[in-house]
Formats: C-alpha cells, structure tokens, sequence
C-alpha cells in the first residue's frame, strides 16, 4: 500500500530494558517474547547489558530463527519454548530445586521452570508422570522429595498433586497450573481454584503456564 | 393489614405429590423442604402414600418443630437436617456403601449422605478426617475403602480426596463438594471444578452440598 | 537450527505407566492421548503390560496414523477419537449399560462412552436424537429405558434429558454435558451446570465432552 | 447528630412518573419498590395518573403498611410482594394466559407473573409442581397447556420445564429462572442458562425471579 | 487406515425427525446443521414429512453445495447461513413483525431471524443501524416502530436497543444479544445481560446470536 | 478473656496519611471509612494537614457518631454515607458537573458524587429518575446536559443511560454503574459491562457504586 | 451456487451514517470496520459527510486493501490498525495529551489511542515501557507526566500502572486494559478489574484494547 | 424435640489429627475453626501432641471463650482470630520476615500472618499503609525492605503493591488477596488475578484472606 503513513519520531516504541535490575534484584532481566516484533528483539539485544545473562520466553519458531541469528552461541529450547544467552552455566550451590510435573502433557511447563531455576545458577531435577491418579507414584518418591530445597509442583487437570506434594515436605512448595485439560477444566482455571485451596500449608501459586515465574521464584527462595 | 386480598381459588398452590414414584423408580419421595411453607407441608403429609417413607431434606429449625407435631414418631437428625418418617428400617442387603469426609467441617454433608443411604434400606459405614494433607491417614484405611460396593466422598477447599480415592479402588465413587472453605473457594465451586477434572476415572459428581443425592445414587448403585 | 540444546538426561520425560492398575482397579489404564508427542506414545507401547487392554482416547489424526503403524491389530474408531489395542472382546457379562443422547451432534461423545464401556467388558446399546424438545421420542422407549442396569445420558445446549430420563427409572444415571450448542451455552457450562441441578434424585456428572469418564463409571457401577 | 447538613435544593431527588405511559404503551406504570423511601412513595402516590393503575412490586413489609395508609383501597399479595391500586377488575377479553411452575417453591414468583397479567386485564390460570422429575404430571395438564394463548413457566434449580412445555404447545413461552435451589444453581443462573438454551424454539426469558416481566410481557402478547 | 473398525449396526447414530411436530405445534421443524455429517443430512432428507417445510440453520460453506445437490429448488441464503425447502411462500396473515439491528454487523443474525419469521408465514420488515449512539435515529422511525405487531431487536455490544424500542410501544419485544463487539462483551454476555435487565417491561430474551429463534417466537406471537 | 494477648510495638497498625498529597495531586485525601477502627479514625484525625479537607466515605452509622465527636463543625450526609471536614466552600470555577441518576434508587450513588465533586470545588446539579424505559424524559432536559463541562451518569440494571448521553453532547461522560437490581444484574456487573461496551465514544467507567471516584474524576476534567 | 434466492428489497442493509453527529458532539464519525463488508463499507464512504472526517477502526488487512482503492489519499496505520481521511491535520489547542504504555506489547493499543487523539485534533506525546516491575523508570518521566492534561496509561498482565500514575499527577488518567498477557489474564480480564479498583481516585477505565476510545475521551477533555 | 434419634456409633464424628505432621513437616498443626463444633474442639485439645504448639485459625467469638476454659494459659489474639497454645517463644533464627499491608483495613490479614510466622519460630516487622496510591510511602521504607529474607505483601482492591514490592528486592515475596474493597473487587477476585499476573517475577500467591497460609509459607522460606 503507497498510502501507508510514518508513524512521527516521537510515537515511535522505545522499549527500555531495566539495566539496573541485575544489581537490584540479583537476576538477570527475562523478555516474554511472543508478541515482540524483530525490531523490538534487535533493540533489545543491542542495547543489553553484556554482562548479564538475557532469558526469552515464550519464544515463537519465528523468533528462535531470528534470535539465532543475532546471538549465535544462544541455547534453544525448543518444548520450553525458551532461549538464553550466554549459555547455561554451573550452578552457584549445591541447593536442590525439584520439579514435578503430574502428569507427561505437563511436561514442557515443568521443563520451562527447571531450565529457568538453572539459568539462574541452580541444580535441578526433573521428576514426571507422578499424578495422584496412582497415588503410590508419589509416594515411592519420598526420598527424592525430601531432598529438595524447594519444590516446585506443575499439574493440569484437577491440580492435586501440590497439596499432596506440601504435606509430606518441610520445604516451601510453589504450585503450577497448566492449561492441560479440557471442559471443565476452563484453560487452568480448574487447577488454578484447586492449588489456591489446598488444605495443606506452604503451597503458593503462579500463573497458569508460568513455568518461568515459578523456576524464578525457587532460585530466590534457595539462594 | 385490613386490606390484604384473597387469593382467588384458582391460583392456590396445589402441591402434587408423586404418588407414582415409589413404584416407578423404587425409592421413596423426598421433599426439600427448606422454603416450604407450613401449609404446603400439611398438604405433603395429608396426601402421602401410607405404604411409602418421606424423606425430608434441608429442613429449618422451625420446620422440625412443626413436622414433630404432625408426625410424632419421625425421627430427627438435625446436624444432617433430615427428618425421616417412618423410621429408618434394617438394610435391604448387605452390601455397603462409604462415606467418606475430607475434613471435619464436610461431617454433616457426609451424615446427610449415609442417613440417606440408610433410609433408602442400605448398610452404610462412615470415615472421617482423612485429607489429602496427611496422605497417610486414608492410606491406612486401604481395607476399609476396599470391602465397599460404592463409595462417597464429600470434601471442600481443594476437593482433591475423591481422585486420590477413586485411583485406590474398584469401585464407582460419587464426590460431592462442600461450601466448606473461603475466599477461592467460590462457594464450593474451586471443589466442583476439581471432581469434575479428577485424572482417575471412576468420578461422578452431585451439586455441592448435595448430601441427599449422593446417598441416594449410592443406593441406587448398590441395589 | 544448530544451536539447539540437549536436554540434560536428568531432564528428559519419563513415561510411568501404572502397571499396577489393572490389578488394583480392575480396569486397564486409558491415555489421553491429545498433547502426547510420538515420543512418548512409544514409550507407552514399548513399556505396557502385554495382559492388559490400553485405550488411547482423544486421538488426533496423525497420532491414529503413528499407533496404527506401532500396533496394526489396534482399532480405530475415527468418530470417537479412540484408539483401542487388542480389539474389543466379549461382554463379560449380561448387564446391559444404554447409552441415550439428546441430539444427534451429541453422537460422537455417546460413542466415546458406549465403545469404553464395551471395551472394559459390558453390552451397551445406543439410543439417539430424542431429546425434550418432542418429548413423546424418549417416552416412546420406556422399554428399552427399563431394561438397562445403568444409563448414560449425554447432552448439550439445554442438557435437560438426564433429569427426564432419571424421573422414569430406578437404575442410576451418568450424565455427560457437551459442548455442543453456542452462545450461552458457554461450552458445556448451561448443560453442566442444568445436569448439576436435576430436579430428579439418581444423576451423577462428569466433565463436558468426558464420554469416556461415563463410560468407565458405567462399566463399574454393571460389574 | 446535630451536624447534619441540609442537602441543597438543586440536588434534591426527584420522582418523574412517566405520565405519557399509559398512552404510548398500553399498560399502567409499575414501581420497583424494594429501595424506595417512604418519601419517594408519597411522591410517587401524590403524582399519579389518578386514571391509571398503580402496580408496586417488590414491596418490603414495612412498605406494606406505609401503602396500606396511603391507599386504604390497594390490594395486598404479601407471598407475591404485590401492592395494586385500584383493585384489580375484569378482565378485557378472553384469551387465557397460563402460569405454570416447576416446583412448590417458586409460587411466590409465579404468583407475582398470574396477578400481574390479571392486572393488566387477563384471564389467568395458575398450575403448580408440575416439574420434569415425574414427566407424568405436566403430560396429563396437555388440554390445559393447549387452551392457553400464551404460557409463563416458573422454574429453578435445572429449569427444564420451559423447553419440555414449548414442545407441547403451539403458543410462544415466556420461562422465568428462580433463584430456587443452591450450590451450583448459583442463585438463578443455572435455570438461566438452560432456558436461553432451550432446544424447542418458541422459548424466550426474562431477568430471575422475575415474575413481573413474565406477567406483562404475557399481557402484551394476548392483547 | 486399514484397521478402522466397523461400528456395530446398534450403535449407529439414527437421525429421528419429529413427524408429529408440524401438527402440535404448527410449525415445521428446523435443523441445527453445523456439527452434522452429510450422512446425517441425507437422513433428515430422505426422511421428512414432504408435507412440511424444512429450514436448516447455521449452515456451513460445504454443507450449502451438499443441501443444493440435494433439494436443488431450495433457497440459500449465505449471510444469514439458512437453507429453507420449499421456497418461501406468500404470509399467512397481514400482521407485521419488524426486525431492527443495532449496527451493520448485527445484520446477518437479524437477516436469520426475518427470514426465519417469513418462512413461518408472516410479513417482516427490517430497519438497520439505528442503534442508541445516535437516539434521533431510533426515533425518526416512531411510525415504522408502532405499525408492527411484535418487533425483534437485534444488537451487540451494550445491547441497550431493546429497551429504548420496549419503552415506544405497547407491543411485545423479543431480544437477541449478539457476540459483535470484543473485549468486555465477552462474545455476547454483555448485551445478553444488558437485554435481561431491561428497565422497560415487555422485552423477552433469546440466546446470543439466535436470529431463528427470535423470528419462530415473532411468528408464534403473530398467529 | 483474661488471657487477650497484647500486641507488640512493632506489630501495631500505622496509619500513614500522605500528607504530601494535596501538594502532589492537588485534591485532599479521602478515607474508605467502612472498615477502619475507632482508633485507626483518631489516628487519621490527629495527624491530619490542617490545611486540607478531609472525606470520609463510606460512613457507617455508628462511624458518623464517633466523627461528630471527633470533630463537631463536620458536615454529615447519611445518605451519600459522607463526613467531610471542615464544610464545603463555594466553588471554586464556573464550569458546571452534572449528575444525572437513571432511576431514583441510584439516588444515593449519584449523591455520593455530587457533594464529592462540590467538596472538590466545583459547581453540580443533579438531575434524576431520567432512565431510558421512557426516552422523552431525558430529551427533554437536552439543555441541562448542553450546558454541563462533564457529565456523570449513575444508573443500575441495563445501565443503558451512559450511552445514550454520551451520544447527546461533546463534553466527557463518567459512567457510574450502581448494584441496584436483582437477578441477572449480579450485583451491579450487567451495568458495568454495559457502559464498558457503549456504542458511543466519550464513556468512561468507574467501579460499581463508586460515586466519590466519579465525582473526583468530574473535578479533575473540570479544573 | 444456482438457487441463491435474492434477499428481498425491504430486508437490505441499509449504512445510516449520523450525519449529524459532528454538530452534535463535536467530533468526527468513527466506524468499527472489522465485520462491515466491502459493499457497507463503500456505502459509507458513497454517504460521507465532505466536511468531516472519517476514522476506521479495527481494519484488517484486506480491507486496508480496498480502503487504498477507495480513498486514496487516506492514511493507513497498520500497526494500529486505523484508516483515517482526510490526513491527520495539525492540532487545534496547546494542551497535551500523554500516552503511556506499560509494555512494549501494550504499543499498538497505546498508537491506536494516540493515533484518534492527534485525528481529534490533539498534541499528543507517547511514552512506552515504563510498567511497574521497575518503579524507577516512571518516577524518572515525572516531569513529561507533569507536563500533560490528560495521560491515557495503557497496560495488560497487573495492569497495576493507571493507579501508580494517577498518584503522582492532578490530572485525569484513562486506563485501557488490553489482551496482553496468558493464562489468569483471562484476555484482559485481570488488567480491567485491576483498574476499576484503583486505589487512587482520579482513574476511569474504557473497554479491553479499546485505544480508540481512551483516545477519543482524552480529545475530549482537553478540548 | 423429644423423637431426637441417636446418630448410630460408626457415623459418629472422628477428629484425626495429624500427629506425624511434626515430625514430617517441621511444624505443628493449625486447625480452621470456624465451622468447628465445641465437640470436635475438645477432641482436638484431648487428643493433641503434648510437645507440639496448636494454631487454632478463623476463631469466632463464643470459640474463643470456649478456647479459653479448655487452654487457660493459650494466647488470644482476637484482631487476627488466632488462638495459640502454648504461647509464642523466641525465634528460632534471625532471619526476618517482613510483613506489608497496602492499606490498613488489611490490617487483620497482616497480623494474622505475622502471628503465625512468629508462632513458628520467626522474627517478624510489620509495615502498614503504604498502598501504591503513594508511591512515595513505600519507597521511602526500602532500607526495611532489603533487609528482610522473605516479605509477605498483603493487599486488597488493586492488589498491585506486591508487583512493586518483588521489583524492589531480592528476596521472595508471598502476596496476599484480601477481601477489602466493594463491587468490581468481587471479594477479592480483583486483586487475586492482579498478583497471579504480577509482571515482576518473585511473587507467588496464596487464597484470598489467608494470612495463615502466607505465614506458614514465609517460615518455611526462611528456615
């Protein structure tokens, strides 16, 4: 289209990334990048701070291809729908972050989460298909549980399993709703109501999907 | 008030009981009685089947009171707020139905369900306090939930204990969710979602704090 | 893309099949299958218990494809989204579970529940299109209504019929909603919430569109 | 309180009774009297169209008694919350509106719908528990379901019983949801959802617990 | 695939029109076709009262070349999605239903629902995009509004049309919110509830988007 | 109770007025009173700016007792549940808020709204009962509306009114959705949604029932 | 498609532009193009008052396209998802119109918003990515805020920043939630709720991703 | 009422409590009162582990007096309805627990967060009255805010102070929906899917008014 006008210089998107934040917070900045445009993503790798790990989620396969343009040596994450750049390195403790997912549909969620608590500089392991279903799953698990420093619980569906998972732990468990599921199941809402009443105290809970919210809040709680 | 009119006869409440049932579905009528007034419930009784029980639910303080007038040899269960006539007799056969409560505060739900169960001529057992929150306290009632025929269970909050039991047994379990809880729990609706999401098959699920019809669907089951 | 990243072993998805099941429940373990990568659906087939019966349900078509190579002797019901691995046997026994849906859009979820409960060993049979709206289509078949030992009813838009069908009977009624309908049908909400609220004592719910959840419940309640 | 301010003038309320009513649409004004002050209703009183019927619905009980001595000559309907002024006369023709409800509970609302329409001049029938739970009672009404020229059906808890009428009949239906029921009625929305959802077309719905509207949109269809 | 199964001849899905309907209720019967297979199709074809209209509603792209393959002298009518065999006849009578839209887009529902009345034998007009942004424009047609014997009002967004044209005339109005608008309107549920809560008596409301519903119940209205 | 533990220092509730804020924002502060505690009430008063106006909303009875205590010269006005302290002055400006309220139950909401606005400073006049069921009495009053520098509109039920003003005049229009209603109104969200969805542009909305916000708005758009 | 009937005369669309509304209210016709066919839409330009100013809004991509064809000197903002003709002229006052948007994704709304309030004939200035998860970079525009009379904040997820900025200036804020976000966002119900129960008085709210609207308020109170 | 019937011993009502929770947990029980009958209460004290503190949550009125006779030396802390037997010791470590409250009517969920964490062994701070709608309050207090390990963050209405808190801080932050606010606020909806979409990452949520829970989770971070 000929007619298509330039938008003027001072309507035009800054995107400001918060330099300080590393320092304030102790983590580095996370970009949720589904409905970024390329020239969003540009300005902010540009404009970062070199010092700093950048963590991309929700990253579309449009954008994985960009990004492995700009940032070569990035890492993909395909199921997590992650990209990080520099690349995943040691952990900073010997702090365990354990995530469960209820049932394998769940999984990239918890994958999401895990990847995220180790960007952040902690060990992590992964435990799946342990849903309340076949309740002896869990249960032959105690050992791994209660290794763990913190706990985090992804589960669609019904949502059960964190509030089983919170009273047979010492350690904080942080719940995980996903969208797995279908009718009644309304898009996590389902799961969402389950965790935030669950019997059990010391469980608390993320957004629907939030895998990364969720691998955040357990490197800060095992820092 | 002196000008308070009449009204004509054609509009008077005709309360239409049906005399068929018993036959039809062979189980007795119930009434629930709540916002029924006492002149409706002398009509119930004046036009009952002598031959059939009434059983009458959800009823108020002053309704027992009225009820005990007319039918003094009822009986009276007012945590269960029940008033049953005539009394409950022995069990038709010897199968058993379980009531099974998540917590203490859903007890009168579950005794709404086993009175009901009971009147319909089963036998019933009922086992309380056993949440999801000590995992372990319904796990050593293994024996007792697996000499049952049908199984009910009655939970608030996170409603997660028909799941955990349903994936225990052979049995088809009715869950009913309690307004029991606060905040998230939506009036029982955060426990309705949960049944009706729960990853076990073998879930069917009545109205929240339908204590009446779940008793009754277990009696039905285990004719 | 080159930079893609192994996920660490201590990551990677473990399928755990609930090899147990058939012996605690009775009943062989279902997968729903809709969110299974191809990966994972091997490791369900490499891993299963070769004595027992695996049913996949809400299949899409490629997953039909991939299964049908993994287990040519499967059957496919493509209406039904089933996959069922060996072929259906006979009925274990002379209950008869009926299966009634209120419009013939309600079909493929009343399929979904007559070949789960044929798969777990009952006779079932179909009734359909006879919905409130010509009321004399559901009294015409009082008949077959009284001969079965327990009835599904699946409905969508007003999901009045279970409540009509459990006022005729003594037997216990499965009621599934759909999503079937528009507007403030709200997918499944009205009829969910209408099947929730029978008038008629004797109906228990499942999840919207959940044919196999009433399926499996009603092959329990005929053992 | 001695330091209670004067409300200025200009920002006194004013009740504008909608004089032109009459005229323009056939029927007498109705005030929805619930929140009324007793100044309000001396105002409404002193301003009225002295050739016009006044209908006060919703009136609380001491709202009763301050219309009482207003209008010594109003007619009182305490069950239906009704003040009428005149009393209601003959009616203006003869086709006959029907008030069917579901259950004995919603009286008071089918009530207010049977003595609206014969305020406004209708010949009205009422027929009470006729609900769908034994489908016998409403098909052995079908000489008077098909005298009607139209019909206003009272339903709660599943709100079935408009969408099995509507089938009978040729006549259009007006279905009002009660707030009658609990748990999962969620104060009338079951019932409103399926009435809105009504399979047999010939069904339309007004606001719950709305007998009122019914009443009157009755009258304006049997002119 | 070669390993589709055969579904048993018991379990297949009979289309059962409801012949008696044109004789108790005085209408033909109409079709929801959209979820139904072109199997289906030809049943109700093969299988109709050649006596009798037949109006399919909400007809998909694919299923107009199937419909006009089969009844090629029916009438398609894309916008409004309707298929209607035999044509349209001359009214039956000389009342008149008016069908007014809100805005443009509310068009095609009150396309549906003139036609719909027209194919029930009555005179129908349409008045469009006069809705409540600019009142001079509902009231320019003051002549055109009161003319009618019953009007269908059709809108979007803030649905307030419907009780501005109820408080103009003494004639019934039957109210059909649409899904036009985005955000807050929730596909509907804002005008929905808007049309519920009228001030004006004399609106009675159909489901979202139900153009055929609102003109069968202009057209009962109108006998 | 003997054994009422006392609360340690650093435990006890700090009221912390923003002293700051009439410089910053140029309006005093204003206190939700409903919930506060006699003491948290003191607190506030000692501390206040004596320079500044303070509004309390939301008063309960036995709060508007304590106030006048507290501070005699206060201005009470029970109906619109306000203190303000010290007494409202002239206005500040000649531009002119007017209130309109759709049915005279919303009365108090719009009260709530003009004395806020006339304690802010400015010029207000009310204009009541003008609901859209009869259209000609808000045409009427078209040069009231034409002189007006913003226009808050207050209605319940449909809520309807907002759009139709809005559609009448060039100035901004404040929406006000009130609980008044019952049923379907949900407590004041069917109005609310409706004015989110105003066809009209030039509608902004307000929480339901919140009359001070809206008043606060009008003085701001008219400084 | 052989049979396609033609739609009668008297059922046509008929486009009814409000030429009067630039007299009455001020400002330029707007249209919600979205659903509006080719042949509405060129209708509207065929009946366009020459004097004003045409905005088409919620423009997709290939009506873009045919706007182009039809009025070729307007100006297309894709981003924005607005068509307006004549161009965007040079403002009409000195007042400023401040539009803030609280993520990079939030942008397009916040264009659109400032895209109508320059078409309005206002100054307007946008200021992106200053959400609440680093406080800092608002504080740090304190003086751009100040320099406005009238800020529109734009925000999806919390939409916790209208409430942060209309406590920090004296004049009107228009908070616009929008869509952005995932899971318990609920498609922008979150922001909007968030919004309507700022703590700081001086917010209104217009619909989800309504930029055109909040635009279209701030024009008007800077008039 | 005389014809009262025995509830048979095998229903009768058994208390569980959880004497393992100690020992697998880490920290005593706390028991949800409300709907506890003073039978089920004596129980509970009877049957309690000696060694173990008792936290009795939601205690009402006539509870607490009954509280007192059984438990004479037990702490009642009425503002936060806590009742705590034995009396709290001195923390356990010295890692501090920050307590905020956006307003001070979330006062009492504040205490009662505070309470519990004190009563499981933390030292605890508690800042009031520092809402977003002065921004400047909060920041004022970011000395206190970094010097606390793990910072509790209740709020109501908005909801958004957690959001500002956790971009401040390292540390976690719990955030606490209360049911302070009226209308759109829907009891605490508002400000729960506020803090579930916090656009700052570290905050985890817990059910609205559940100060219990969010002291509970704050101990077990800070062990």
């Amino acid at each position: 289209m000929s007619n298509k006008w330039e938008i003027p210089a001072e309507f035009s998107d800054v995107v400001r990334l918060d330099h300080d934040r590393k320092k304030r917070r102790g983590f580095p900045e996370a970009i949720l990048t589904e409905r970024k445009s390329n020239d969003q993503i540009n300005q902010i790798v540009a404009t970062r701070d070199p010092e700093s790990r950048l963590i991309f989620t929700r990253v579309t396969q449009s954008q994985f291809e960009h990004l492995c343009q700009l940032l070569p040596d990035g890492e993909v994450y395909e199921e997590a729908r992650l990209f990080i750049h520099p690349a995943i390195s040691k952990p900073e403790n010997d702090k365990q972050v354990l995530v469960i997912t209820a049932g394998s549909s769940d999984y990239p969620v918890g994958l999401e989460a895990a990847l995220t608590a180790r960007a952040l500089g902690r060990q992590v392991e992964i435990l799946t298909d342990v849903g309340i279903a076949g309740i002896s799953r869990i249960l032959k698990q105690i050992d791994t549980l209660r290794k763990a420093s913190c706990i985090v619980v992804v589960a669609g569906m019904d949502g059960a399993l964190p509030g089983v998972v919170a009273g047979l732990v010492e350690v904080p468990v942080i719940a995980v709703p996903t969208s797995v599921g279908y009718g009644a199941a309304f898009e996590g809402l389902a799961p969402l109501l389950t965790m935030l009443n669950s019997c059990a105290p010391g469980v608390a809970v993320v957004n629907i999907d939030n895998g990364y919210g969720a691998g955040h809040m357990a490197a800060q709680i095992t820092r």
